[in-house]
């Protein structure tokens, strides 16, 4: 997906609310607000959000010296995750179809986003997500593919939402790998934030080489792209890895929650709508 | 009011609003994004946000060369609050206090306000309006105030809310002058605006020298200098007049509906509160 201009007011939400995560004080927060004006009329339109996001979250690393303003607020968020853990086990076991609640569940853990703001609720949201329509659901091929598959790729998005996706990788079958962002940026979540969800567990953990808040391909290292290529199935959290992928010559499921107004636009459904959507390469269409 | 940094995302959310609305193409809208983002590394911050946004709206204004980009849109809603005004009418004369309700009808009035987004429904809130409790309501002293004076200032805000001022001129007695912009900005009300919505019966119409969204005091002309300092009484609509005056010294009647975050914060109320607010010159507090 395109950036589009309605994104760039958000670059610099972003930026304000990551300024002062990282803890700058007022006259500093505007500093990195300066940057990101001195970066907007060179950015490439054609390029996707995360890669200019990348732009406006190292203005905050390099204003602030701190290499992750968002540490304290992951580890809380995977503890709470953790905590909400045999809840969620609960509910996905006692459901009509373990699988698709375990969707659900994942697509609930989306809401942890501080990309788009820090104002959720997630035990509302995973109430809501457990009995709200799918926008789009290709539910049905998913489901012949897991039963016939032998690697799946995984792309996580934010940390504590990985518990979550763990439930759903514990609903699957296979060899499957778990991927994660090369380096912290906002909470997407890293190597460490998927150990410490007890990902390595039940999935081989990876990173993809992206530094940004999305999977880059051209930024991605040769273990993932590999795996990337030929995996019988990949599917992509959230909303960074849908703007990155979308145009993408490959399969993908896209599991998200379409919490900002653009990106529901471009997918095609209402904002805050669930989606769990087949993105076919293009040979097949 | 000062500008807060969270006014900054906010001005490239308005110009590109504008841009659209003044019908410029996605490349022209870039180019105003990018003039704005070229103003705001030198912005003062401790000027109001209506000084910044003046520079905003006109980089639209000499991008699109349209000198007024809301017209249409001013007009539809002029026609629109006129086609409702018997309905207003009606609302104050069976209330039990009608001052009170036509106080409540002008605030419902200045929902009409395409500077905070264009997202918003006028009879809802009308409905809203005349239910909702006040935030601040210092209704007492005004009630006061108006069985003695004489001269009284009223310092409108946007066109078409202009028609639901008139309702609340309606009910007040004395030498009333309405004050509007001194050029089109947003949709601010102009004298032709006013006149349109048949203020011009009820009282008379000046222009502030602002050109501005807001009553910029060092950009107002020696005759409504004249009337501010000396009124009996100023009353002043909505967010922009709010910003640009909260810090005057002499006594002032707020009447506004917090839309955005930041002037609630400034305010001290909550989000989409109403508000009736004495404000207190400093030599009396």
């Amino acid at each position: 997906m395109k950036t589009y201009l309605d994104c760039i007011p958000c670059f610099f939400k972003q930026g304000l609310s990551a300024a002062r995560i990282a803890g700058l004080g007022p006259d500093e927060q505007k500093k990195v607000l300066d940057e990101i004006a001195r970066i907007i009329p060179d950015i490439p339109m054609e390029a996707s959000p995360p890669e200019i996001a990348l732009g406006v979250y190292r203005a905050v690393r390099n204003s602030s010296g701190v290499d992750d303003p968002f540490k304290r607020i992951k580890n809380e968020y995977i503890n709470y995750a953790l905590s909400l853990y045999p809840e969620l086990k609960k509910i996905v076991a006692n459901s009509d179809d373990p699988l698709l609640s375990a969707v659900r569940v994942a697509i609930a853990g989306n809401i942890i986003d501080f990309g788009v703001g820090n104002d959720f609720d997630v035990e509302e949201t995973l109430k809501e997500t457990m009995e709200a329509r799918f926008a789009i659901l290709d539910y049905e091929p998913l489901k012949r593919t897991l039963l016939t598959l032998k690697t799946i790729l995984y792309i996580g998005d934010n940390a504590g939402e990985t518990v979550f996706d763990r439930v759903l990788i514990e609903e699957m079958e296979g060899d499957i790998v778990y991927v994660v962002r090369e380096e912290p940026i906002i909470n997407d979540a890293t190597k460490e934030d998927a150990e410490r969800s007890g990902i390595g567990e039940v999935a081989r953990i990876i990173s993809s080489g992206s530094p940004a808040p999305g999977t880059i391909l051209s930024l991605c290292n040769k273990e993932f792209l590999n795996l990337f290529r030929n995996a019988d199935l990949v599917i992509a959290k959230g909303q960074g890895n849908y703007e990155t992928l979308s145009e993408v010559n490959r399969e993908i499921y896209f599991l998200i929650k379409a919490k900002c107004p653009v990106i529901a636009r471009d997918i095609g459904v209402k904002e805050k709508s669930i989606v769990l959507k087949r993105h076919i390469n293009e040979d097949n269409k």
